[in-house]
């Protein structure tokens, strides 16, 4: 049998995007990014997911290296756990470079890593493949799709991309590029779907400029500005439009600090002496002198903005007369926490501006009538949509069918499917890899699954009940009133009398079990084999009981759990 | 001193706007409206919140009664729970009166309760109030707001309003009436702030029709459309549009059938006969002759739709070729459960469609033009934005002032808040009424308070870790290691090692304090004042050492109950 070509999607649900992707020829494979997941709403207690790196690590002598398209959390933040499992050579452009080797030093495991520094039009060889990355735009510099030319056939994956003509960095999507490889015959276009449902085309990054320029030109007060950490080119912006007013710029925030740093230094954000300061120093100027650029879009608890909001932020305290902007969307899940952070900037007398009111931000993904002009450019043979949520995928598959491909040559996956091309056609095959969530909770990564993520949104929902209930191994009388334990349940200094039930009825129940009718022990029923009192199972029934009997007074479900102590 | 008139909202955030607004003279009062609000992400185990009615409980005798404007969850909702506390004659529109009286019957208070019909431009007189109710257009038929005239001057209640020129019912906003009470003079108006942020105008409801049209022109298989079961108005679009097509229409879901029941007898739908089937008897029909009305556009896990898209309905299998359509718009919060729906009905092949993608859905308030109409036309002396989360109360404000208002003349109120107006100008008291929300949790209403909530919240984080230590009274010995009760914590079965190692830690703390160093009994130093071991104070020690020891182990913060059973 001759060797095959195979697609693998990794991870990717939300708007983050699919965050791997594994390209394998005869056995050797490279990986497109490397990203991390945010938790949704129902993941209490997780701090961040990971794609399923299992397949690669069971692999590693066949991985070639990771290729990155930029350096946005979703694309990068998963190397510092995936390389120690499957380690392999980096390529990134240089500020995504700049960006990974950040996190590496942090985690001791730059010195390890094999990395690379790529940049547009110049051609990879790797194993099987030649790998050519091709600039797009998107809301971070240095964003490169690549070309993927494979025994079978070139690959085509676009990266995150708008076609924007008038970027803040000047950096355009290769149009002539991008024509010419769909000339010249395309296998496969893999293309990011994150905005198929929305119509028309993104507006451009100059949209927002002229929004901030007319924020400056309004504000009489301070101007605070919050966005992602990582969106270089709008921090860019910030500091264009601050220089034109003559405003002194401060960078606040732990990771915006880091990133507008490292930007700096590789000369991707330019910036006339003297804008930027200390925050200390900014107090030195009128307020009509003084802009912030800070994190929090998310309202995210710890961020700068947020800690504004709720006036403890040890250094900036918000007042009327400032002006916050947030440049940024809400991640869908976070609306809730972005809107009670407008509410609260609203009450401190500030005036606020966000993407509802004015054109502060536009997104960094291409539209429906982008996704066509790429669908267009490229026309491939096969159709993978690819990062966005399922519908967005079926979505993106519709536009490519308006197009005229027909149905059975695009392809949805889903995370662990692999799509395989064996020189005559392409199939989704019957076997698949390890795809579910690899979840990162403290220092577990991958510990907790699905059952204890079930046991967590049961415990929020209505707490938990423990019952201790000491027995007498010889007369199986009932030690003690048993001790009830409850938190989030009911509010305990006020259910003193439902808990004093709760405990007498646990009692009762044991020593019914334990006791004859006319009081006398008789603990043979409840004792095993070895003839010792069965804890296990008088907890057991224990706990229907009690969990019956705490429905019926407050038609709530707890976690009930209750010990049988046998001394 | 001579008697004032007071404003005082009460509950009220998120989408639902205010829920209860007190209008008090002379101590007499009346309620706007008496509605129910629903739980947001960080509230878990809710069922639902109701606006603090302790204020009504305590001047009851003063209470003449609660003026409802429409039949909406978040303007009725809550009388089933406020008037066993504070009961008074319940004044509502034909249609909001039916849907009062369902609720009121569920829960056997329908017999105590004096129930009025009211009806536009028709006045009642109450107390020191003239009330008359005018007519607005909004989601659901005979809405009304209320113009009341007190000894100080004329105030106006709008409700929740549109300037709808083409609703689907014909009831337009009484735009003559509202000219009327403008040139008259207006003391004080309170209008709706939901959807300050929104430019423009609201779509009509017309363009629904329209887009409704089209979806039955393309489709070829059976249509499923989802809405409110309270959104009257879009019901009777689809009915309409429905006999057009000639295709017959099951209603499906216990809230949708009681509410089109009640409806249909009242008069407030109208169908021809014969279109309006049951859903078994939709099976005689093919695909192409028939449509299901249901709920779900919340993803509601146990509405129709989403049961459908789990593929656990009893009746309605989804396949390949079916339409369902979402009319309607995520309540925030709710952006995660319905994007999830989305995907599964995406996974079955049907052809979805929802507000992102085509007009099915307008929203029921007016945008920033029509609040500026409204606005024009009473032209008050003082305004309260009323209705919406904080931020909107301000940007309304904003847009009173536009209009040439001064900014000392608009108040932004917050629950509990009490507007005062003397005769000669108005202000916001130092006294307030207790204004927090009264959680409803099972049968427990308002027994739910902040702390519980918190322990919910963090045992949704990590769970929590019972440990229960029995320790010999006499010697201080520990007997048996002690049991480690956990959930939500690790994934148990595979943390046997570190659930081990905590409880020989808990074993070895005990004796510690227990023994000497000799291993000799001595537990004279945990015995308190009566000679007892000092359970309690060994306990809380414990409870440090053990989180301090899963922490380290897992960088994860349990919720730590140790328990010390002295036998």
């Amino acid at each position: 049998m001759n060797p095959t070509l195979r697609i693998i999607p990794l991870g990717g649900f939300g708007e983050v995007g699919r965050n791997l992707t594994v390209i394998e020829y005869d056995g050797q494979m490279i990986c497109i990014d490397c990203g991390l997941m945010f938790p949704e709403g129902d993941m209490p207690g997780i701090d961040i997911i990971l794609p399923n790196f299992n397949y690669l690590k069971d692999n590693v002598d066949k991985l070639l290296g990771y290729f990155i398209t930029h350096g946005h959390e979703d694309h990068i933040g998963a190397l510092p756990f995936v390389l120690p499992n499957a380690p392999a050579p980096v390529y990134a452009t240089r500020l995504a470079r700049g960006l990974i080797e950040v996190k590496l030093k942090e985690r001791k495991l730059l010195d390890g890593t094999e990395m690379h520094t790529i940049a547009p039009r110049e051609v990879i060889e790797i194993g099987p493949f030649k790998v050519e990355p091709f600039r797009v735009s998107h809301s971070i510099p240095d964003t490169v799709g690549f070309a993927i030319d494979t025994p079978l056939g070139m690959l085509v994956h676009t990266a995150e991309f708008k076609f924007d003509l008038t970027p803040v960095d000047g950096q355009t999507t290769d149009i002539h590029r991008l024509a010419e490889l769909g000339q010249n015959g395309v296998l496969a276009l893999l293309s990011d779907s994150t905005n198929a449902e929305r119509p028309g085309h993104t507006p451009s990054e100059a949209i927002v400029k002229e929004a901030m320029e007319r924020v400056f030109e309004r504000a009489s007060g301070r101007i605070i500005i919050s966005t992602f950490a990582s969106n270089i080119s709008r921090v860019q912006e910030v500091l264009n439009v601050a220089a034109e007013f003559d405003r002194k710029v401060a960078v606040v925030g732990r990771s915006m600090e880091n990133n507008t740093k490292m930007a700096l230094e590789l000369g991707y954000l330019k910036v006339e002496p003297g804008t930027i300061v200390g925050l200390r120093e900014l107090e030195k100027y009128p307020d009509e002198e003084v802009a912030i650029v800070c994190t929090g879009t998310q309202g995210e608890p710890t961020s700068a903005l947020v800690r504004m909001a709720h006036d403890n932020h040890r250094d900036v305290q918000l007042k009327k007369g400032d002006t916050v902007v947030l440049s940024a969307s809400p991640i869908p899940g976070n609306e809730e926490l972005v809107h009670r952070t407008l509410n609260e900037l609203f009450k401190h007398g500030a005036n606020v501006l966000y993407q509802a009111l004015t054109p502060v931000h536009v997104s960094g993904h291409g539209n429906r009538e982008e996704l066509k002009l790429m669908l267009k450019l490229i026309s491939p043979r096969y159709f993978v949509p690819n990062g966005g949520e399922h519908r967005m995928l079926v979505l993106h598959g519709q536009i490519a069918e308006e197009l005229g491909m027909a149905p059975d040559d695009i392809y949805v996956l889903e995370s662990g499917q692999i799509l395989e091309f064996d020189g005559r056609g392409a199939a989704i095959i019957e076997d698949t890899v390890p795809g579910e969530y690899i979840y990162v909770d403290g220092k577990g990564v991958g510990d907790i699954g699905a059952s204890v993520l079930r046991d967590r949104r049961r415990l929020a929902e209505h707490g938990f009940l423990v019952c201790v209930v000491t027995v007498e191994d010889e007369t199986g009388e009932v030690l003690h009133d048993p001790e009830i334990i409850t938190r989030g349940f009911v509010y305990n200094a006020d259910a003193t009398e439902l808990l004093e039930e709760l405990s007498e009825h646990a009692a009762n129940f044991i020593e019914e079990r334990t006791m004859n009718k006319d009081g006398k022990t008789d603990t043979s029923k409840v004792r095993n084999a070895e003839g010792e009192i069965d804890h296990v199972m008088l907890a057991g029934a224990l706990r229907q009981s009690l969990a019956a009997l705490a429905y019926e007074r407050t038609k709530r479900r707890p976690v009930v759990l209750p010990e049988v102590v046998v001394v």
